[in-house]
C-alpha cells in the first residue's frame, strides 16, 4: 500500500485570520477556497484549513481540542533562514513556542504556534533531502 | 517560499501499539525508529509517531490534547478499497469513528481513529490524481 497522506486538515476558528497567517506568514497561495475552507497545495499532498465545526460534523467527533497532541514541520534551505521565518510568522498572527535555537540532534529550529495554537517546527535540517518540488526524504 | 511539510508528528502514549496499527492496519515499513520515535517516509515528507512527553518537550509545551482539531487523509485508487482498509486498520487497533459512505462533495470516505485518537480519513476521491509515488495533485 502507498505511504502516502493526501490532506492535512486542521481545525481553525476564524478562517479569515488563519488564512492571513498562511499567505502573509509562510507566503502561500491557497488553490481553493470558499466560506468555511482553504486548500493549499504542499508538496504532493494538500493542507487544508477548515472550519472546526465542520471537522467535527465531518468525523462525527464534536468536542475536538486545541492545542492537539501533534505537530506539523516545515524544513528551510540554510541555518540562517529559521529565525526569520519565525519572526515574519509571528508577526502574522502567530505565537513562538520556542525561539530558535540547535537540539541535540543536529540541525536548527523552533517553534512557533499559528493562530488556532497548531505548531510549526521550523527546522533546517541538513541530513534531510529536499528537492526542487518540496519532497522531503529521510536521511541520517 | 516552498509550499512545503517536511513532517507530521503525531504524539502517542505506547509506541508499540502505534507502530502495530500503522504497519500491520496501512502496512507501511519504518524508515527509522528507536525507543521514543518511529518515523515512515510519505509521499514527500516524513510520518513520525513520537511519545508524547518527548514531543511536548520538544515544543516547549505541555498539556498537548486528544483528539484534537486537526485530522489526515490516505486516499485509495478506488471505491471499493475504502470499507476493507477501514475495517483492517479497526482490526490493528483503530476505532471506527464514521463508516464508509459517498459525502455530499463527492467520493467515497470513512473515518478510523488510530490507537492515539488521532483521525484517519480514509477515502477515495477521484478528482485528485495520485502519482506513482503518492504525490496529489488538488483538482475539481
Amino acid at each position: 500500500m502507498q505511504q502516502q497522506i493526501s490532506v492535512i486538515t486542521l481545525g481553525v476558528a476564524d478562517l479569515a485570520r488563519s488564512r492571513r497567517f498562511y499567505t502573509a506568514g509562510f507566503g502561500w497561495a491557497p488553490v481553493f477556497e470558499n466560506d468555511e475552507i482553504v486548500f493549499y497545495q504542499m508538496n504532493g499532498l494538500m493542507l487544508g484549513t477548515w472550519l472546526q465545526s465542520a471537522l467535527e460534523d465531518d468525523q462525527r467527533r464534536p468536542g475536538l481540542t486545541r492545542p492537539g497532541a501533534f505537530a506539523l514541520a516545515h524544513n528551510v534551505p540554510s541555518q540562517g533562514d529559521v529565525a526569520p521565518l519565525i519572526e515574519t510568522l509571528a508577526a502574522a498572527g502567530g505565537k513562538v513556542l520556542r525561539p530558535a535555537e540547535a537540539p541535540p540532534h543536529g540541525g536548527f529550529r523552533g517553534y512557533v504556534a499559528d493562530p488556532d495554537d497548531h505548531a510549526w517546527e521550523i527546522a533546517w535540517n541538513p541530513a534531510w533531502p529536499i528537492d526542487d518540488q518540496g519532497h522531503v526524504t529521510f536521511g541520517v
